[in-house]
């Protein structure tokens, strides 16, 4: 079988570990890397994503003479989170006609106020003749793709609620300032109006399931507070003081004329005496899921990305999203 | 919209139970029932199946001729486990050009030994322009579907188990008898010797798990037991004394070269204590995952039943399984 070459469009944490993942498995061969910052353009893909053994394959400041060069299957994006953002890096592959997996949180699915700009890259997407994908583990699977599916068995759905409950203390830094460990209370606040502070994707997923369950969602709130530690609590990287925030409560509401049909509650912080990811149905029959330990997110949002790939490629053209595609799987390449 | 017209192949529990489904769903209407026995036929399909109402519409003895009259969009079909006995009814729909969501077990994937009349259904249906699929609780759900969607986000499968325990208590009589409570042991022996006592389909879940994550499943091994009463234990409908049985055990293994890929563990007695559905993944990140209180099998049987129909009218001609179709779920009709 033909390897599926693969350009990394974005080098931060998520963009090597798809890198790294790739790396150790059959059916892609990796032609090339992306990256607007000046320290990683010019050396090699490996190199830049921290694999220890060298690609052959470079990394490019520019899109467009990386694609034009390195002639790819498919572009992985993993850049912004804003679709607003990550739309011309998505617009410059499809003008090489190069299909797209993004982890940009806000493609997962088209909330109201990105349908216009998703609608273009649906445009852009059919006259290229490729397909173009947001994934990731969340956004993209624990809290819409994985309960879209579990209603499957169900005759009527009320209402549905998931957790997502994470011990931050194994996360990496990044992670762990992105919730906010080690601020105060008024440093965290600021943080979320700026927009550092808070998980982007609860109005994406919860559009995602209003529409797969036949809900108009008329209303969305998402909601952030603090978590603030009681007493003292450390990860390998940081110490927050009894009184700090020690990481993050987020909630997401779809409500239906009125009516709350999806809530969506996060807590990421150090020190959660468990991890876990709960789904709840209301329905008939009742559905409780748990997974038990949680969904390791850096893994699998990589895993997601890299197992999206052949079903991408196979996609009819357009932006698609994880409601049309087959049944979603690990990807093992035969031979 | 316009409804979809539903005719019911076969109206024994499960068929029933569909056809209380639809009565309580929008966005359909039932067109009329086929079934052999002679007590059911010319009468009202409402009647027939329980519903408490009339339908206006009939149950015929004969397929073609019920085809012919109700001109349905989809035929469901609910007669036999066996693909060899389901096959020529599949056809008499296939030959109406009318697609075909079955509960037929074999149907939920092609074991090996059933490939060549896959392949035949396969050609009818494209022939026709129409799709079939086999699906249900299990197979079709939660001893294949459910798992392969959980290693979307990992980079890794080492090996795959699913447990399915149920407190067969709750469940209506022909499964408590399906399961053998109340046999002897002697008398479970028999019957799963002429297969009238076990479950049909972990081979199908077992092949449709190792197809998608690219596992050669080169031997399959379904072992059945009895569970023995070791005290006396009591349903509505059937009392087992101790030393008697109270139900079933069955476990299936796919082997890889030689190596346990899936193990598909299945405990369904009187007295269990608890009921529920587990899925481990060895794999990274490795994950497990509790349907707590388990999945409901005849109400959830036939909920996947009814909300795959607008899929597999959508879906490309031929034989499709729950691999190929779009995500799966709740399916509520517009307006």
């Amino acid at each position: 079988m033909r390897r599926i070459r693969v350009m990394h469009f974005g080098l931060g944490p998520i963009g090597a570990a798809v890198v790294r993942q790739i790396a150790a498995r059959k059916g892609f061969r990796m032609v090339g890397g992306i990256d607007i910052d000046p320290r990683k353009a010019g050396r090699d893909l490996g190199e830049v994503a921290g694999l220890g053994a060298r690609l052959r394959a470079p990394v490019w400041a520019d899109a467009a003479t990386a694609l034009e060069a390195a002639r790819p299957d498919v572009v992985v994006l993993c850049t912004h989170s804003s679709l607003r953002r990550a739309a011309p890096q998505i617009a410059a592959a499809l003008a090489a006609r190069v299909p797209v997996v993004a982890t940009t949180e806000e493609l997962a699915y088209a909330v109201p106020q990105n349908r216009t700009l998703a609608r273009r890259i649906d445009t852009l997407a059919r006259r290229a003749g490729v397909a173009v994908l947001g994934t990731g583990v969340n956004p993209g699977f624990v809290m819409d793709a994985l309960p879209i599916v579990l209603t499957a068995p169900c005759e009527k759905v009320h209402a549905l609620r998931v957790d997502r409950v994470q011990d931050a203390r194994v996360r990496r830094l990044p992670f762990q300032q992105k919730i906010g460990a080690g601020l105060s209370r008024a440093e965290f606040r600021r943080r979320v109006r700026d927009g550092s502070v808070r998980h982007v994707g609860l109005a994406e997923s919860i559009h995602m399931i209003g529409d797969a369950l036949g809900w108009k969602i008329d209303r969305v709130v998402d909601r952030v507070r603090p978590r603030v530690a009681r007493r003292r609590v450390a990860s390998r990287y940081l110490s927050v003081a009894p009184g700090r925030v020690c990481g993050i409560v987020q909630d997401g509401f779809g409500y239906e004329a009125g009516q709350v049909r999806i809530r969506l509650h996060l807590e990421a912080y150090l020190g959660a005496t468990e991890t876990y990811d709960m789904v709840r149905i209301d329905g008939s029959p009742p559905l409780q899921v748990k997974v038990i330990g949680g969904t390791h997110g850096d893994i699998a949002t990589a895993a997601l990305v890299v197992n999206a790939i052949p079903r991408v490629l196979a996609a009819a053209p357009g932006y698609r999203t994880m409601r049309d595609l087959p049944l979603p799987s690990f990807f093992r390449a035969g031979g």
